[in-house]
């Protein structure tokens, strides 16, 4: 017996981009998430809003030279905080001269489908929910840990977006009184103590004042990535600092546990790349200081990796599309 | 000409219950948040279920007596966590023998109408989105501030649940390091330092060291309504105590403004009744330290006081029989 009903393959496709303060990139991507087609530039981050928009249509011009299918929008995910919901860029720290920016409405000049924008942290979070390790989940808290920490959340099946589109800078979540200086002008904040940034500062100054270290050994510079290296090789100091930052980690994924209720925490980012490292004493500290009915909520490594933007802001565009048929 | 479209007055009415600790509270209330009749008990808080269950129904019907309306629903707001979506009470600390308790179930077999149950924080958080201080907004924290702190958030124009339905539980981020106990049997956490409970403790721990200072004088007891009053009447020390509380709580809520981005922030809870000593700290934090795309934000006091979640599960049932109208 033939099956009684027989949805036609979804054939629609989308652009995704992801400007970043360091690389702006492109990607084709289908209904499924796969990506057809990639292209990527370094940002030309002083250059201002002309020639970084030029930017981004250079390459989704070249993403889109053959793509036979119907291409319904292209998202784009950019630094916040940006007012998604007016499409306005307030202030950009990264890139230069997007002061009151009406990106939304330029970008929408060079394409003649539907432009989506979104914070960062939102459509890498939309990525994973759609498309990553957060599937099929209706409540997901997506937290990136790089040279700073930005997250997304998506709540009851939704995404959450509050005033402006600015919701989920859980970065800035203060974790300690009086604490250290943040990028953002504020002291003691999650992205203060647990980036990968606070990380080799916390590093380099351990460093100085021990012998017993490889770190900072021969004039080399220390960054996170080195940390992790030399903890690899069994260095004591280096398994101190990322034993600690897995605490630290552990500390804020479980106030955002009680805070959102999600069914998962997925973590991306660069730091993300050392996650089965951090992965037992983050676990660890979620065990011990949540509260009972939040411990068994799973952290895991994000699926997508450095792509969960670049997909998620496509799968903006589809999910945009989709809701514009039913209506 | 007359009106095109006559709306017919509203005239359902909703029960609301407020379950708490202490207290257990009925009210009849209106499609306008009026609240017609009001009855309350002490909670029989160590006599187990059955007896709570009996109080409820006893209070209900009284308000219930005479209620000539057409009755759509009760609305029941209980100490979390209480997983909403089973309608199962986990294991509240404050009521004996809610263990893996079936609570809405067990609700349900006393009313002919439907029973929703909602965590009291989030109830509170409806009643002040819907009749209170952040009536026609979409985004709102709501902050209860008295011997613990709970909340609820309205994201987006809806209410926030998360997994379970426990989100909100913000008196349990953490806020420093290796910090003071939480009843929760965390560390550190915004409830163990801004509470009142918590300033009732470090004012009793700054008299005992201070000779000049009311508090504790004459062998009198230390809590915080006592710190407020000296506070008024001039007492250097207990001002110091009360600057410090609005400084505790303008950093979990400039916490908050970053990871939900609300149009509003509300104040509820006992500490509320000094929110107009407490303001001028916790706007000069917020101002301070928000980054500058969140410092336009309103703190405001909650405009129900002690009945944002009688009004608030009230208005849950409204909102329930609503929607289902509406299909």
């Amino acid at each position: 017996m033939a099956a009684r009903t027989l949805t036609p393959p979804d054939t629609r496709v989308a652009v995704g981009v992801d400007l970043g303060g360091t690389h702006v990139r492109a990607a084709l991507v289908d209904a499924r998430g796969t990506i057809r087609a990639r292209a990527e530039e370094r940002t030309e981050a002083t250059a201002g809003p002309d020639r970084v928009l030029a930017q981004i249509k250079r390459l989704t011009d070249a993403i889109l030279a053959d793509a036979p299918e119907e291409v319904v929008g292209i998202g784009v995910s950019t630094p916040g905080p940006v007012d998604t919901i007016a499409g306005v860029a307030k202030n950009i720290p990264t890139l230069a001269g997007f002061v009151g920016y009406p990106l939304r409405a330029e970008l929408q000049k060079q394409y003649p489908f539907p432009v989506i924008l979104e914070n960062d942290g939102i459509a890498a979070a939309v990525g994973e929910w759609r498309f990553g390790a957060g599937r099929g989940l209706d409540n997901i808290v997506y937290v990136t840990i790089s040279t700073g920490i930005g997250g997304g959340v998506i709540a009851d099946g939704r995404v959450l977006r509050g005033r402006m589109g600015m919701a989920g800078h859980i970065g800035h979540m203060s974790i300690a009184p009086d604490g250290a200086l943040c990028p953002c002008g504020g002291r003691g904040c999650f992205e203060a103590y647990g980036s990968g940034t606070a990380l080799a500062a916390r590093a380099r100054m351990a460093a100085v004042g021990c012998g017993d270290t490889v770190l900072g050994r021969d004039g080399g510079g220390i960054d996170g990535r080195s940390v992790f290296a030399a903890a690899r090789d069994g260095d004591r100091l280096a398994n101190q600092l990322v034993d600690e930052e897995a605490e630290i980690l552990g500390r804020g994924i479980t106030s955002l546990l009680h805070i959102f209720s999600p069914d998962i925490v997925v973590v991306g980012g660069g730091l993300s790349e050392e996650f089965d490292r951090l992965q037992p004493g983050l676990r660890s500290y979620v065990a011990t200081f949540a509260m009972p009915a939040f411990r068994d909520v799973n952290v895991v490594k994000a699926a997508l990796g450095q792509n969960s933007g670049l997909v998620g802001s496509a799968a903006l565009a589809l999910l945009a599309d989709a809701a514009r048929e039913e209506r």
